[in-house]
């Protein structure tokens, strides 16, 4: 931990150079948790910076001070990668949310990393270009911390995670060294590629200024299909299905029988669903109407031959978007039915699906848990849920923890990762020994000296 | 340059260690240039490994010895990246050339690097499956090298570059130690993204032993477009028309004037060309049939609007297959017309290619040299020739060392990039500050240390 004094000295530098508005004075506390688990840590500094020019300074005095320091967005974060548990500062980047530049003959972006990513979706779309990472808290979350998780989201199936769409990076090293990566270009190998070094590193190796990142032209029409499965199983085989056909949905949810059973129960779905249903898929299709009308016949096809008892069409947009927004509330809903439940982000080769969904349902059920999973069955990302009531049931923590030890080995098994894309951060650092093995974090250890030789930076996360 | 020494004492230990057969004893000098204009550097050593195990021991060795090594794939590289300009040994690989499995379900690949391109398609395509990156040498290029400089090729357009379908690498680092980096799932953030650092390192921080390689469904159909233009502004015009009307053509290939010309004499191009064209624009679109009919006329429409003099279909195998190639001789036909040619690799946002082609043209008349652009117009990646004969004209060279100066600033001062798909290696190694400034090359080197503390891995390439 950070001696008090050192901070204090660090502060009294802070006010001096940049001026007393950057430090947070009240309200600290909400800095303590993100939206996960781990915490609560209460930082003993927030600085919060209103220009972008302020960032190298700040990395400057606190690499000379040896104070450690963590990069924060919304906080939206599910694994406490932007919590401040080796003391330190807490950097929260909120305040930076200005959209730069917008070149649409060249469909780029430029934004500083506060930016809302919902505000950014919304701001380009106004110019007919479209930016398609949509991670489920994207009104919320900001593209500084989408880049610092290498964020997904149900578009990735089709489009690519956060990193496929950034090209260029201005950062600042642990040190305080502002550095231009990447090129705005669409393509370039001049030098390594430490753009994409940087995206998913959770604030690790540098601390992000602004972001270029591409565009693509909005498609013209979107469709969504909501198809009820008596199984999951049937479900993870029409997921294949689409695949195999040649489809290109644009997203492939999957919610598991716990799910469709909350979901049922809360009336929430705005198409009609079967109560015999014991799997959900909602399946997006985009592109220009020609296309889209064979396709949703195909997709259609494809999950009556997996033996889907009900295939909806969702047209209009009022309920498309009520559809997408009962799956992006889907881990609030069933928070607000659990008192507590530990999220899971394992991914596993596509065509490994069904045994990682059969494997998540038998490891609940031997450790007496409930179990939900649900999520981006068109990447192979599941969202594992245990379930459980530690007032009702106070040996749940310790049973829960076995299940999370016993779903990595599992995936591993399964050729898969602990992480799809929620990142490390506190929640899976003791987990990582499972994927990678001592040699492979030793070298890692020493890009991050490269980049942060004091390892001031968010230390003791990601690696 | 290493000692004849050391590589004597290497050259017994390897033998030892690994047998007499890894030796390359016979026509060393082949090794002594690639498909450029560096070299010639005959090598004192080249091992030619028979199994993948082998490549640990050997940079053992050579990590030991202090010995240099430059690994090297097919040896098509345009850039003198796998020549041993710093003596040491060749490290061969293309005797690797096993296909280790195809996962049909997951639809993932994995090779040993020294698998051509062309035959990984072909056992890939034999199975319903499809690996989109097509360098123009694809025919005997091999995909070690393709991962070595993160290859390009025309389907970089729509489907991205080599790095978009890497999951998975096995490498061994310049202390000999094999690491098992990335994942066989489609996504993936436990620890940094080591794999796509490695991509385009041109051999400077491990060496592939493996890779895995996502996979799509093999489109349903394609057709190749073939518009003529009176200039290029007026192709690259369609080629911004195109994007911005949200089409997402496979590829988008431009070749100016000259190119056209030289096509147009041979009489090689397989559709009717009028005789005043002065730029050509190949289009390929894929998909499905119910979408390609109306992509087919969009991009048609989108020529015309341009200014097209013609606008031809391919429809039939044999004529888009004719097309295509005429494409991929592109570089060897100019070199048949022009005993020299300095072929640049320069790519810039997709809105300022029509200025990069303008500053091209006008940087040759300024210099009084000829020259050829053709390439990527959808990247924005452009090839840029200057085309001399030193024999008739002694002062051609000094003044192609100054277009080519004069192309990367004109490049950078539009945003863009010294290399798109080319790479470093020997020949951009001079011009790598116009670019990267000191305290970013030195990061670089940092990070290199830590794969190669003994800085044995093709030394001074890349940075």
């Amino acid at each position: 931990m950070t001696p008090p004094l050192a901070l204090g000295d660090l502060q009294r530098r802070i006010v001096a150079e940049l001026g007393p508005e950057v430090v947070v004075s009240s309200d600290t506390a909400l800095y303590a948790r993100d939206d996960g688990a781990e915490g609560p840590f209460v930082p003993g500094l927030v600085v919060r910076p209103t220009g972008r020019a302020q960032i190298a300074p700040l990395l400057r005095l606190c690499h000379e001070l040896g104070v450690p320091l963590s990069p924060r967005g919304a906080g939206t974060g599910t694994v406490g990668g932007c919590l401040a548990d080796h003391g330190g500062l807490v950097l929260d980047l909120a305040g930076l949310r200005q959209i730069l530049d917008i070149d649409e003959r060249s469909a780029l972006v430029t934004v500083e990393p506060g930016v809302i990513t919902a505000e950014l979706q919304a701001a380009v779309a106004a110019r007919g270009l479209f930016y398609p990472p949509d991670p489920a808290s994207s009104a919320k979350c900001s593209i500084g911390g989408n880049i610092a998780t290498n964020a997904g989201g149900p578009r990735a199936c089709k489009y690519g995670v956060t990193g496929a769409f950034v090209l260029a990076l201005d950062v600042v090293s642990g040190s305080g060294q502002p550095l231009a990566l990447g090129h705005r270009s669409l393509k370039g190998v001049t030098g390594y590629d430490l753009v994409h070094l940087l995206v998913g590193a959770e604030g690790t190796l540098a601390v992000t200024a602004a972001a270029t990142l591409r565009l693509l032209p909005q498609p013209a029409a979107a469709f969504t299909l909501l198809a009820a499965f008596p199984d999951e199983a049937a479900a993870a085989a029409a997921v294949l299905a689409c695949r195999r056909a040649g489809l290109s949905p644009a997203a492939l949810e999957l919610a598991d029988r716990t799910c469709t059973r909350v979901l049922l129960s809360a009336g929430e779905l705005a198409v009609p669903v079967p109560e015999a249903s014991g799997a959900l898929l909602w399946i997006e299709l985009d592109g220009d109407e020609a296309g889209l009308d064979r396709a949703l016949r195909r997709a259609a096809d494809c999950c009556r031959d997996a033996g889907a008892l009900a295939v909806e069409l969702a047209g209009d947009e009022p309920t498309r978007e009520r559809l997408w927004s009962v799956r992006r509330a889907l881990s609030y809903t069933l928070r607000a039915r659990w008192p507590r439940k530990i999220s899971e982000d394992v991914a596993v080769p596509l065509g490994r699906l069904p045994e990682l969904i059969a494997a998540a349902r038998q490891i609940g059920a031997r450790n007496r848990l409930d179990t939900a999973s649900f999520g981006h069955a068109g990447d192979g990302n599941l969202h594992v849920n245990f379930l459980y009531d530690p007032t009702a049931d106070p040996s749940s923590p310790q049973r829960v923890r076995a299940a999370v030890a016993q779903l990595f080995t599992a995936t591993i098994a399964l050729g898969g990762t602990l992480s799809g894309e929620h990142g490390v951060g506190l929640a899976k650092r003791p987990y990582l020994p499972v994927e990678q093995p001592p040699e492979l974090r030793d070298l890692q250890r020493a890009i991050k000296r490269a980049w942060d030789p004091k390892g001031i930076l968010n230390p003791g996360k990601k690696i």
